[in-house]
Protein backbone atom coordinates (compact mmCIF):
# COMPACT_ATOMS: atom_id res chain seq x y z
CA UNK A 1 0.00 0.00 0.00
CA UNK A 2 0.87 3.25 -0.53
CA UNK A 3 2.78 5.12 2.25
CA UNK A 4 1.10 8.62 3.37
CA UNK A 5 2.26 12.01 2.79
CA UNK A 6 2.85 14.81 5.77
CA UNK A 7 4.42 18.19 4.99
CA UNK A 8 5.18 20.89 7.32
CA UNK A 9 4.36 24.50 6.95
CA UNK A 10 4.93 27.65 8.29
CA UNK A 11 6.35 30.92 8.96
CA UNK A 12 10.30 31.52 9.66
CA UNK A 13 10.27 30.52 13.90
CA UNK A 14 7.41 28.88 13.61
CA UNK A 15 8.62 25.97 15.56
CA UNK A 16 9.26 23.32 12.09
CA UNK A 17 12.14 21.50 12.87
CA UNK A 18 11.34 20.47 16.57
CA UNK A 19 8.29 19.65 15.73
CA UNK A 20 10.03 17.64 12.71
CA UNK A 21 12.31 16.01 15.74
CA UNK A 22 9.16 15.29 18.04
CA UNK A 23 7.10 13.44 15.35
CA UNK A 24 9.67 11.56 13.98
CA UNK A 25 10.38 10.40 17.60
CA UNK A 26 6.48 9.68 18.31
CA UNK A 27 6.67 8.01 14.70
CA UNK A 28 9.58 5.69 16.16
CA UNK A 29 8.07 5.16 19.02
CA UNK A 30 4.82 3.83 17.01
CA UNK A 31 7.07 1.89 14.66
CA UNK A 32 5.53 3.29 11.74
CA UNK A 33 8.20 3.36 8.91
CA UNK A 34 8.98 6.88 7.63
CA UNK A 35 11.47 9.11 5.90
CA UNK A 36 12.09 12.67 7.12
CA UNK A 37 13.30 15.20 4.47
CA UNK A 38 12.97 18.62 3.43
CA UNK A 39 12.40 21.39 0.87
CA UNK A 40 14.32 22.53 -1.03
CA UNK A 41 16.85 19.85 -0.72
CA UNK A 42 16.28 16.10 0.45
CA UNK A 43 18.21 14.91 -2.62
CA UNK A 44 22.25 15.32 -3.63
CA UNK A 45 20.96 17.70 -6.54
CA UNK A 46 18.10 19.38 -4.80
CA UNK A 47 20.43 20.46 -1.40
CA UNK A 48 22.80 21.92 -4.02
CA UNK A 49 19.91 24.16 -5.60
CA UNK A 50 19.01 24.80 -2.51
CA UNK A 51 22.33 26.18 -1.80
CA UNK A 52 22.50 28.48 -4.48
CA UNK A 53 18.62 29.76 -3.60
CA UNK A 54 19.72 30.38 -0.18
CA UNK A 55 23.15 32.44 -1.37
CA UNK A 56 23.38 36.05 0.10
CA UNK A 57 25.95 36.41 -2.96
CA UNK A 58 22.37 36.09 -5.00
CA UNK A 59 20.37 38.69 -3.83
CA UNK A 60 19.33 40.09 -6.79
CA UNK A 61 18.24 36.54 -8.49
CA UNK A 62 15.09 37.49 -10.52
CA UNK A 63 11.59 36.11 -9.05
CA UNK A 64 11.02 34.16 -12.28
CA UNK A 65 14.47 31.96 -11.69
CA UNK A 66 13.35 31.49 -8.12
CA UNK A 67 10.25 29.82 -8.84
CA UNK A 68 12.09 28.12 -11.45
CA UNK A 69 14.63 26.64 -9.20
CA UNK A 70 12.52 26.08 -6.49
CA UNK A 71 10.38 23.47 -8.85
CA UNK A 72 13.89 22.05 -10.12
CA UNK A 73 14.68 20.95 -6.79
CA UNK A 74 11.12 20.00 -5.84
CA UNK A 75 11.22 17.45 -9.27
CA UNK A 76 14.33 15.96 -8.52
CA UNK A 77 13.21 15.62 -4.65
CA UNK A 78 9.54 14.06 -5.83
CA UNK A 79 10.87 11.86 -8.44
CA UNK A 80 14.27 10.30 -6.61
CA UNK A 81 12.98 10.43 -2.50
CA UNK A 82 9.61 11.04 -2.00
CA UNK A 83 7.83 8.68 -4.74
CA UNK A 84 9.93 5.96 -4.08
CA UNK A 85 9.63 5.82 -0.63
CA UNK A 86 5.67 5.97 -0.64
CA UNK A 87 5.75 3.56 -3.21
CA UNK A 88 7.61 1.16 -0.87
CA UNK A 89 4.67 2.23 1.63
CA UNK A 90 7.06 4.44 3.84
CA UNK A 91 5.49 7.80 5.59
CA UNK A 92 7.54 11.12 4.15
CA UNK A 93 7.18 13.68 6.01
CA UNK A 94 8.64 16.90 4.50
CA UNK A 95 9.46 20.33 6.30
CA UNK A 96 8.04 22.54 3.65
CA UNK A 97 6.60 22.01 0.29
CA UNK A 98 4.71 23.52 -2.50
CA UNK A 99 2.37 25.77 -0.08
CA UNK A 100 6.08 27.27 1.02
CA UNK A 101 6.29 28.24 -2.48
CA UNK A 102 2.86 29.57 -2.57
CA UNK A 103 2.92 31.32 0.62
CA UNK A 104 6.28 32.98 -0.19
CA UNK A 105 6.64 33.51 -3.89
CA UNK A 106 2.74 34.13 -5.14
CA UNK A 107 1.53 35.73 -2.08
CA UNK A 108 4.60 37.22 -0.15
CA UNK A 109 6.43 38.34 -3.63
CA UNK A 110 2.89 38.77 -5.25
CA UNK A 111 4.22 36.56 -8.12
CA UNK A 112 0.74 35.36 -8.24
CA UNK A 113 -1.12 31.57 -7.68
CA UNK A 114 -1.36 30.95 -11.24
CA UNK A 115 2.03 31.56 -12.48
CA UNK A 116 3.95 29.79 -9.76
CA UNK A 117 1.03 26.66 -10.29
CA UNK A 118 1.98 26.80 -13.89
CA UNK A 119 5.94 26.92 -13.21
CA UNK A 120 5.41 23.98 -10.72
CA UNK A 121 2.84 21.51 -12.79
CA UNK A 122 5.65 20.07 -14.79
CA UNK A 123 7.36 19.20 -11.62
CA UNK A 124 5.10 17.25 -9.71
CA UNK A 125 3.32 14.29 -11.33
CA UNK A 126 0.40 14.41 -9.41
CA UNK A 127 2.05 13.80 -5.64
CA UNK A 128 0.36 16.32 -3.21
CA UNK A 129 0.28 15.54 0.40
CA UNK A 130 -2.19 13.52 2.06
CA UNK A 131 -2.00 16.52 5.07
CA UNK A 132 -0.33 19.56 5.48
CA UNK A 133 0.13 20.84 8.93
CA UNK A 134 0.11 24.62 9.26
CA UNK A 135 1.90 25.87 12.13
CA UNK A 136 -0.60 28.63 12.98
CA UNK A 137 1.47 31.18 14.44
CA UNK A 138 2.14 34.86 13.33
CA UNK A 139 5.55 36.47 12.17
CA UNK A 140 5.53 38.54 14.99
CA UNK A 141 5.30 36.00 17.59
CA UNK A 142 7.14 33.65 15.88
CA UNK A 143 10.47 36.10 15.20
CA UNK A 144 9.67 37.41 19.18
CA UNK A 145 10.50 34.11 19.77
CA UNK A 146 13.15 32.92 17.71
CA UNK A 147 15.11 36.41 18.49
CA UNK A 148 14.62 38.32 15.59
CA UNK A 149 16.44 38.46 11.88
CA UNK A 150 19.78 39.83 12.65
CA UNK A 151 21.31 36.81 11.38
CA UNK A 152 20.74 33.90 8.96
CA UNK A 153 19.80 33.35 5.18
CA UNK A 154 18.54 35.83 2.69
CA UNK A 155 15.14 34.90 2.96
CA UNK A 156 15.38 35.53 6.75
CA UNK A 157 16.81 38.92 6.39
CA UNK A 158 13.74 40.43 4.26
CA UNK A 159 12.28 41.85 6.69
CA UNK A 160 8.80 41.39 9.29
CA UNK A 161 6.65 43.14 6.55
CA UNK A 162 7.17 40.35 4.18
CA UNK A 163 6.80 37.30 6.77
CA UNK A 164 2.92 39.16 7.77
CA UNK A 165 2.93 38.63 3.86
CA UNK A 166 3.82 35.11 4.30
CA UNK A 167 1.50 34.39 6.94
CA UNK A 168 -1.09 35.80 5.22
CA UNK A 169 -0.61 33.72 2.03
CA UNK A 170 -0.61 30.63 4.52
CA UNK A 171 -4.50 31.83 5.71
CA UNK A 172 -5.48 31.83 2.56
CA UNK A 173 -3.78 28.49 1.55
CA UNK A 174 -5.75 27.04 4.21
CA UNK A 175 -8.98 28.54 2.93
CA UNK A 176 -8.70 27.24 -0.38
CA UNK A 177 -7.52 24.13 0.27
CA UNK A 178 -9.56 22.51 3.76
CA UNK A 179 -9.33 19.48 2.99
CA UNK A 180 -5.87 19.15 2.74
CA UNK A 181 -4.35 21.67 5.60
CA UNK A 182 -5.01 21.49 8.95
CA UNK A 183 -4.24 24.75 11.19
CA UNK A 184 -2.18 23.87 13.88
CA UNK A 185 -2.65 25.98 17.53
CA UNK A 186 0.55 26.41 18.60
CA UNK A 187 1.26 29.51 20.76
CA UNK A 188 1.81 27.08 23.94
CA UNK A 189 4.33 24.72 24.60
CA UNK A 190 6.27 22.42 22.05
CA UNK A 191 5.00 19.57 23.75
CA UNK A 192 0.91 20.98 23.53
CA UNK A 193 1.78 21.61 19.89
CA UNK A 194 2.98 18.03 19.30
CA UNK A 195 -0.46 17.07 20.56
CA UNK A 196 -2.27 18.95 18.25
CA UNK A 197 -0.05 17.48 15.68
CA UNK A 198 -1.34 13.97 16.58
CA UNK A 199 -4.48 14.36 17.36
CA UNK A 200 -4.83 16.30 13.60
CA UNK A 201 -3.28 12.62 11.88
CA UNK A 202 -5.55 10.71 13.85
CA UNK A 203 -8.57 13.20 13.09
CA UNK A 204 -8.16 12.83 9.40
CA UNK A 205 -7.23 8.80 9.24
CA UNK A 206 -3.59 9.70 8.34
CA UNK A 207 -2.68 6.71 11.38
CA UNK A 208 -4.46 4.37 12.93
CA UNK A 209 -4.74 5.47 17.19
CA UNK B 1 16.85 51.53 -30.60
CA UNK B 2 16.74 47.88 -29.27
CA UNK B 3 20.17 45.75 -30.09
CA UNK B 4 20.19 42.90 -32.18
CA UNK B 5 19.76 39.46 -30.69
CA UNK B 6 21.92 36.60 -32.37
CA UNK B 7 22.14 32.54 -30.69
CA UNK B 8 24.64 30.06 -32.36
CA UNK B 9 24.03 26.61 -32.04
CA UNK B 10 25.46 23.05 -33.02
CA UNK B 11 26.38 19.80 -31.58
CA UNK B 12 29.16 19.23 -29.86
CA UNK B 13 32.59 19.66 -31.67
CA UNK B 14 30.44 22.22 -34.07
CA UNK B 15 33.01 24.79 -33.97
CA UNK B 16 30.98 26.65 -31.29
CA UNK B 17 33.60 28.39 -29.43
CA UNK B 18 36.11 29.29 -32.30
CA UNK B 19 33.08 31.09 -34.55
CA UNK B 20 32.05 32.84 -31.52
CA UNK B 21 35.37 34.25 -31.08
CA UNK B 22 36.07 35.32 -34.46
CA UNK B 23 32.51 36.62 -34.89
CA UNK B 24 33.43 39.07 -31.70
CA UNK B 25 36.71 39.77 -33.45
CA UNK B 26 34.39 40.51 -36.54
CA UNK B 27 32.11 43.16 -34.62
CA UNK B 28 35.52 44.58 -32.92
CA UNK B 29 36.67 45.79 -36.49
CA UNK B 30 33.10 46.80 -37.37
CA UNK B 31 32.95 49.08 -34.61
CA UNK B 32 29.49 47.38 -33.37
CA UNK B 33 28.58 47.38 -29.61
CA UNK B 34 28.04 44.32 -28.19
CA UNK B 35 28.30 41.77 -25.38
CA UNK B 36 29.12 38.01 -25.68
CA UNK B 37 27.53 35.49 -23.50
CA UNK B 38 26.80 32.32 -22.87
CA UNK B 39 23.87 29.54 -21.85
CA UNK B 40 23.72 28.33 -19.32
CA UNK B 41 25.17 31.14 -17.68
CA UNK B 42 25.88 34.62 -18.37
CA UNK B 43 25.57 35.82 -14.85
CA UNK B 44 26.78 34.72 -11.52
CA UNK B 45 23.35 32.65 -10.29
CA UNK B 46 22.73 31.13 -13.66
CA UNK B 47 26.56 30.20 -13.43
CA UNK B 48 26.19 28.79 -10.29
CA UNK B 49 22.94 26.93 -12.01
CA UNK B 50 25.46 25.89 -14.98
CA UNK B 51 27.81 24.25 -12.57
CA UNK B 52 24.99 22.29 -11.04
CA UNK B 53 23.96 20.76 -14.37
CA UNK B 54 27.19 19.92 -15.63
CA UNK B 55 28.35 18.24 -12.57
CA UNK B 56 29.09 14.81 -13.41
CA UNK B 57 27.88 13.86 -9.33
CA UNK B 58 24.65 14.68 -10.72
CA UNK B 59 24.01 11.82 -13.35
CA UNK B 60 21.09 11.21 -11.78
CA UNK B 61 19.64 14.15 -11.82
CA UNK B 62 15.84 13.76 -13.35
CA UNK B 63 14.77 15.11 -16.73
CA UNK B 64 12.22 17.04 -15.23
CA UNK B 65 14.70 18.85 -12.86
CA UNK B 66 16.94 19.55 -15.89
CA UNK B 67 14.52 21.13 -17.99
CA UNK B 68 13.77 23.62 -15.02
CA UNK B 69 17.11 24.21 -14.08
CA UNK B 70 17.83 25.55 -17.67
CA UNK B 71 14.91 27.70 -17.43
CA UNK B 72 15.62 28.93 -14.54
CA UNK B 73 18.94 30.06 -15.94
CA UNK B 74 17.68 30.78 -18.47
CA UNK B 75 15.08 33.47 -16.75
CA UNK B 76 18.10 35.12 -15.09
CA UNK B 77 20.10 35.20 -17.59
CA UNK B 78 17.64 37.07 -19.68
CA UNK B 79 16.18 39.33 -16.81
CA UNK B 80 19.90 40.17 -15.57
CA UNK B 81 21.83 40.31 -18.55
CA UNK B 82 20.25 40.04 -22.26
CA UNK B 83 17.50 41.99 -22.22
CA UNK B 84 19.47 44.98 -20.24
CA UNK B 85 22.14 45.08 -23.19
CA UNK B 86 19.68 45.12 -25.92
CA UNK B 87 17.41 47.82 -23.99
CA UNK B 88 20.81 50.24 -24.08
CA UNK B 89 21.12 49.04 -27.99
CA UNK B 90 24.07 46.77 -27.82
CA UNK B 91 24.46 43.26 -29.49
CA UNK B 92 23.74 40.49 -27.59
CA UNK B 93 25.77 37.12 -29.04
CA UNK B 94 24.66 34.33 -27.10
CA UNK B 95 26.62 30.66 -27.44
CA UNK B 96 23.45 28.37 -27.03
CA UNK B 97 19.98 29.46 -26.10
CA UNK B 98 16.76 28.05 -25.85
CA UNK B 99 16.93 25.87 -29.25
CA UNK B 100 19.84 23.82 -27.52
CA UNK B 101 16.75 22.77 -24.73
CA UNK B 102 14.99 21.88 -27.60
CA UNK B 103 17.08 19.98 -29.54
CA UNK B 104 19.18 17.95 -26.25
CA UNK B 105 16.18 17.74 -24.02
CA UNK B 106 13.06 18.05 -26.45
CA UNK B 107 14.07 15.76 -29.06
CA UNK B 108 17.20 13.58 -27.89
CA UNK B 109 16.21 12.59 -24.33
CA UNK B 110 12.63 12.43 -25.62
CA UNK B 111 11.36 14.30 -23.17
CA UNK B 112 8.83 16.68 -26.28
CA UNK B 113 8.46 19.96 -27.81
CA UNK B 114 5.57 20.85 -26.03
CA UNK B 115 7.10 20.11 -22.07
CA UNK B 116 10.26 22.02 -22.74
CA UNK B 117 8.35 24.75 -24.36
CA UNK B 118 5.88 24.81 -21.55
CA UNK B 119 8.46 24.90 -18.84
CA UNK B 120 10.62 27.67 -20.81
CA UNK B 121 7.48 29.90 -21.37
CA UNK B 122 7.71 31.59 -17.93
CA UNK B 123 11.38 32.77 -18.49
CA UNK B 124 10.45 33.98 -21.63
CA UNK B 125 9.07 37.38 -21.43
CA UNK B 126 8.86 37.11 -25.51
CA UNK B 127 12.64 37.57 -26.08
CA UNK B 128 13.20 35.47 -28.87
CA UNK B 129 16.74 35.46 -30.89
CA UNK B 130 16.46 37.58 -34.39
CA UNK B 131 18.71 34.90 -36.17
CA UNK B 132 19.84 31.92 -34.52
CA UNK B 133 23.11 30.23 -36.16
CA UNK B 134 23.02 26.99 -36.40
CA UNK B 135 26.26 25.34 -36.97
CA UNK B 136 25.07 22.28 -39.30
CA UNK B 137 28.10 19.78 -39.08
CA UNK B 138 26.79 15.91 -38.38
CA UNK B 139 28.48 14.44 -34.77
CA UNK B 140 30.14 12.11 -36.58
CA UNK B 141 32.07 15.04 -38.24
CA UNK B 142 32.05 16.89 -35.71
CA UNK B 143 33.37 14.47 -32.72
CA UNK B 144 36.19 13.07 -35.20
CA UNK B 145 37.37 16.50 -35.40
CA UNK B 146 37.18 17.07 -31.71
CA UNK B 147 38.98 14.10 -31.03
CA UNK B 148 35.70 11.74 -29.41
CA UNK B 149 33.90 11.96 -26.00
CA UNK B 150 36.62 10.46 -23.64
CA UNK B 151 36.73 13.59 -21.75
CA UNK B 152 34.62 16.28 -20.86
CA UNK B 153 31.17 17.13 -18.94
CA UNK B 154 28.14 14.99 -18.40
CA UNK B 155 26.40 15.52 -21.60
CA UNK B 156 29.55 15.40 -24.00
CA UNK B 157 30.10 11.70 -22.10
CA UNK B 158 25.86 10.56 -23.62
CA UNK B 159 27.54 8.89 -26.76
CA UNK B 160 27.15 9.40 -29.98
CA UNK B 161 23.15 8.05 -30.03
CA UNK B 162 22.80 10.87 -28.06
CA UNK B 163 24.77 12.81 -30.29
CA UNK B 164 23.01 11.64 -33.41
CA UNK B 165 19.57 12.64 -32.30
CA UNK B 166 20.71 15.84 -31.20
CA UNK B 167 21.39 16.67 -34.28
CA UNK B 168 18.03 15.40 -36.06
CA UNK B 169 16.58 17.99 -33.73
CA UNK B 170 18.41 20.81 -34.96
CA UNK B 171 17.66 20.07 -38.55
CA UNK B 172 14.04 19.57 -37.16
CA UNK B 173 13.42 23.13 -35.42
CA UNK B 174 15.40 24.55 -38.73
CA UNK B 175 12.52 23.34 -40.71
CA UNK B 176 10.15 24.26 -38.02
CA UNK B 177 11.67 28.00 -37.73
CA UNK B 178 13.23 28.94 -40.99
CA UNK B 179 12.30 32.55 -40.42
CA UNK B 180 14.57 32.82 -37.24
CA UNK B 181 17.28 29.88 -37.50
CA UNK B 182 20.00 29.40 -40.71
CA UNK B 183 21.55 26.22 -41.59
CA UNK B 184 25.57 27.43 -41.58
CA UNK B 185 27.26 25.58 -44.03
CA UNK B 186 30.43 24.77 -41.80
CA UNK B 187 32.43 21.81 -43.80
CA UNK B 188 35.23 23.88 -44.84
CA UNK B 189 38.07 25.98 -42.87
CA UNK B 190 37.03 27.80 -39.97
CA UNK B 191 37.28 31.15 -41.84
CA UNK B 192 35.13 29.80 -44.19
CA UNK B 193 32.40 28.83 -41.71
CA UNK B 194 33.05 32.79 -40.27
CA UNK B 195 32.29 33.92 -43.93
CA UNK B 196 29.39 32.25 -44.48
CA UNK B 197 28.26 33.19 -40.77
CA UNK B 198 29.11 37.15 -41.68
CA UNK B 199 26.65 36.78 -45.14
CA UNK B 200 24.12 35.21 -42.98
CA UNK B 201 24.05 38.45 -40.86
CA UNK B 202 23.85 40.59 -43.54
CA UNK B 203 21.70 38.81 -45.66
CA UNK B 204 18.80 38.88 -42.95
CA UNK B 205 19.24 42.39 -42.05
CA UNK B 206 20.94 41.83 -38.62
CA UNK B 207 23.88 44.16 -39.54
CA UNK B 208 24.51 46.87 -41.95
CA UNK B 209 27.38 46.24 -44.97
Amino acid sequence: MKGKFITLEGCEGAGKSRQMQLLTQFFDKKGIEYISTREPGGTPVAERIRSVILSRENENMSDECEVLLYAAARADHLKNRVIPALNEGKTVICDRFIDSSFAYQAYARGIGYEVVAAANRYAFENCMPDITLFLDISPEDAFSRKGGADSGDRIEAAGMEFHKRVYAGYLALAEKFPERIVKIECMGARERTHANIVEALYARGIIDR
